[in-house]
């Protein structure tokens, strides 16, 4: 084995900070170097996660107690919005970043601003700050510091949209997204309206039109497009755990159908190992990616002439999060972008 | 008590046999005379329905070998699409009859012979039936020998659009119906897809552009708007019993929007037992209706000017089958329409 | 309709109380007085349970604030174990008291010390309150002021276990019971081990050989037995909402089997309508009562001479709960027993 | 890489099938070389499996139709009961066979006859073949041409109580076994009994003092002990894909507590990968071990005097099916023991 990758995780005691203990638990390189925990500080990991009892990891410690990076070279930032930008603007230089927050996923802090309810507090990092969908950014990736980790709901969506409004091929207005997802993309705080009571045998929608995802996916769509596009996204909490479905509302333009959409999508991601594209017809289901970081994309013609219906299936935790995570880390460090990330579906 | 009415259940081995079963058994009139379910003939009820083993009931028996409907006021038709036409014709003419099957759903026989894959055995039949979405159709049901029992799908969407496309509010082109669906929908057959390890923790799409719900819905829009209507409707698979949420997303004319659509419609359903609309910017959870017969009805506008996202949930096997039969037999008979459906939605 | 009974629900927010409002929903005579809730004083029974948003109800009041209780009739008191003894203690006598905490529920208040940390607050009080198992405690429930209303996991076991101790067709010593519990009886606290992510794919072992339920188990079996006796009990939560199944291993005396314990119990609940005894060799499902106040009971022999295996089940929320505390009122009123509680189980 | 094992998998369209090659998918050398379902024959392993639909995989054969076994060096038998004997008897020499059927696990053959309904068919191959519960048999393991893989009901329990009889830590008579399986054990039949309506939110025992796995349980009990021992075993269906959760009541012996008995199985599997035991007074959850091949035992002294209550959990599809398939592949080839098996467990 080469040197290896000494890893620190910020906010480790939740659903992202396991699932990036799991996949790094099969990466050749990476080793665990700094969990952090506020709230669990001074425990072990089997105390906080105990399905991880027995993984070699050190003890959870405060983020203000660790006043040592030497001994680290990649930092996952998995601390809530808006607390994460100063801690990571306090972060020494030679640490490379990906940060699954919110916090720098956004361009534009004016933006940042109006959806996440104050200023941002490290603007000038904002400007350095690589947004990380790995397929569609990776020579961007691949020279970045600080990586902002998409968000759970657009990495479908872009990996299926972004190509087809580049090349033309469908109206960048007027695009529905109904995207349905399991519960861990809540977290694990414990909230009444997360409780397996109010969670099982029943669905419903939540944040309709003011979820902080949408401007995250219209910006993809509008530097897709060329100009400022909007995007109707209506998210609904699933009765599971993991896995979320964008059924996409589409018009293409003259001429073009799904089979055209899926033709330009599979030269597109030609050779991706995540991202594949379903043949005509046939549309994915969560469980064909559960625990693996792929994406698929299938697609049908609607009766409503010109109207396709795409469908993207990923994991939440996975390509949504701890999975893109790990790719980008991939793609900072040179490293084979597969490592860590090679386990198949998990099935049933 | 007065008289009861005497009920023959046809297919009574299904789940929306065994609701019809549950909710009956609060009626103040009903009696169960007769159940068929030919592959569990000579069984009893609580053999084929554990749960349903304390309830006073008939045997099941074959079909065929029902001679004598004498003792009969009230069919409920639960049979399998396309066998359903030929038994119902051989019925006499003094039962009323509720057929919860697709068969008498279509008014033109030829859609019918398009979707179903063969044509309409029971032409003449069809011109007397009735599409029975209660509160769209009161007094035909009324008037009615044979009520055609609406679609799990099609009831949301027809009690959320019809009365606003009627009324202009919205366009009745270009509309978008993302449905979701619990399990029991599909039925007991034993089918590889339907197992819980195909069907738990994942979500899919399926029939997309294909399903039969679809004429059915498009019947009632283009009935609304005076003219042929399409629309796009996609089922999707969840993991639960029960429950249908159906998300509408509609555009809206001029100075219309979410308060101005749900005003239309609580005008509409004012008085209604079970059509119940929410307060703007408030959406309905599936779990709010398990059990019952209520549709609650939500609406929001959208970020994209002009677009109204609304949201509709039944529960699949109550308002979008067995009590609505319940409900139409009410009517059919001059009952007090909510009889047998006055329970409250069992949560968690 | 006669005279309305008028109720009081004293922690009305949770699932117990909310079951209890579905149930009284269809009781001919119960009419929601008083709604108490302290964290959720003010707001409508509709913005806590969405679920009952259209019930009839009286908003939700702090329990401090209630100073007349001139037009109740009966109370259910739904507060937490220890918080309870005093509310009680403190209400005019003129009021029937059904209390669904633990707080009454040991004879001996040293025993009460002993399993929930502290004196019992309410010695007198307690002296004069009746265990409320219905159908092995009726005449005395008929004339209780307060009933203790049973945990949720003792019903099923001391309907099995007290007729074969009391008639000697078990050893009273020995017992194991085995058992498995959905969620909804741990409540609707926000915790961290409740949440669908925690709970979901999955099941544990809790409390074990600790479950303060073990104390309220051996008091009925000593009772029975005439003398001290102790009992394996041990707990386990499920991956489901509702239902409690035990599964009770015991040693049958001389001569007797799974056919002779079943006889004695069948001739012990003849005519009861909510205790059903199934036929030798079958057991039933946690599924078969949901929603119901069915507690059913079956047998086997084990392979192991003189050992039998005795399943029970019921809906924890119903008859291990709510429904039985309607059982309860009804019985200490001198209302029909099954009013408001004849719904058959919900399935699927 | 060292030369590739070439794998046959016999009986791959079902759950264990699926499972195999999801864990074969991270072992160093295993290389899949024929695939056999015989309803499934000439349709792709992503037609079967859509999860699996990106794998390196040969298309599914009938099994009749592979004459040339030349390319292959290890066999996993998943046939059904009963069928594979004659399969197996078939193969040629040269190959190493793990059979994950039942047929090879009883040492005799007539108890064999006695709970299968049949005389086995392949005495004399029967003989040769060694009960593959790894940790207790590896060098039989290793020098074996045919290994019988335990079923998924037996593997926690012997693991946690052979140890213990064999040391004369408790006793061998009166064990009583409360098991509770995820549906995926069960197979990917379409039957009634299996589906999502008929398996989510409910609970049953099943197969009670008559289940198949009763024998195989007693044999390693009764080898344990040097004498014939019975044991109470009754198995439940959790509405749950993944798990078995065995709960064991037993009697130490003298001076014996939880304390020693988990002091002699922390001896007794030091240094082992995948059996683990946990603190006194600690019992694991099978969401612990879910995809993973572990077993993790924990136990707590009862309330009655001398009674120790011991609770295993394992992955029914991994240490309970296909992954200590592949663990005793990689004993009997000589390779290292953790090959394939190092992923962690997921969670949520």
């Amino acid at each position: 084995m080469s040197d290896p990758i000494r890893i620190a995780i910020l906010g480790a005691s939740g659903y992202t900070g396991a699932e990036l203990i799991r996949l790094l638990g099969t990466h050749s390189r990476a080793q665990l170097a700094i969990l952090t925990a506020d709230r669990r500080a001074g425990q072990t990991l089997g105390a906080v996660f105990p399905h991880l009892a027995h993984v070699p990891a050190p003890p959870l410690v405060a983020i203000d107690d660790v006043t040592d990076w030497s001994g680290v070279d990649v930092v996952f930032c998995c601390l809530p919005h808006a607390t994460t930008q100063s801690v990571i603007a306090a972060l020494p230089d030679h640490l490379k970043i990906v940060d699954l927050s919110a916090d720098f996923r956004l361009a534009d802090v004016d933006v940042y601003a109006q959806w996440y309810g104050g200023p941002h507090k490290a603007p000038e990092l904002q400007k350095s700050a690589v947004y990380g969908l790995t397929e569609l950014a990776r020579p961007e990736v691949a020279a970045a510091r600080l990586v902002a980790n998409p968000g759970c709901y657009p990495t479908g969506p872009h990996l299926a949209l972004v190509p087809l409004i580049e090349s033309g091929l469908i109206d960048p207005d007027g695009i529905i997204i109904d995207a349905k997802s399991g519960v861990s993309g809540a977290g694990r705080s414990a909230k009444e309206g997360l409780l397996h009571g109010e969670v099982s045998e029943g669905i419903h929608a939540y944040g309709v039109a003011s979820h902080r995802h949408s401007p995250e996916i219209e910006q993809a769509l509008s530097r897709a497009a060329g100009r400022s596009v909007m995007a109707s996204f209506t998210p609904h909490l699933m009765p599971m755990n993991r896995g979320i479905l964008c059924t996409m509302y589409v018009q293409a333009h003259e001429n073009a159908d799904a089979a055209t959409l899926l033709a330009k999508l599979a030269v597109r991601y030609k050779g991706e190992p995540f991202v594949k594209i379903l043949p005509e017809g046939t549309t994915p289901h969560t469980r064909h990616v559960r625990g693996s970081n792929l994406c698929l994309i299938g697609a049908v013609n609607d009766r409503v002439p010109g109207r396709v219906i795409l469908v993207s299936a990923i994991d939440n935790l996975v390509k949504g999060a701890a999975g893109q995570a790990v790719q980008n880390m991939n793609v900072m460090m040179g490293l084979p972008e597969t490592d860590g990330l090679s386990q198949y579906p998990m099935f049933p």
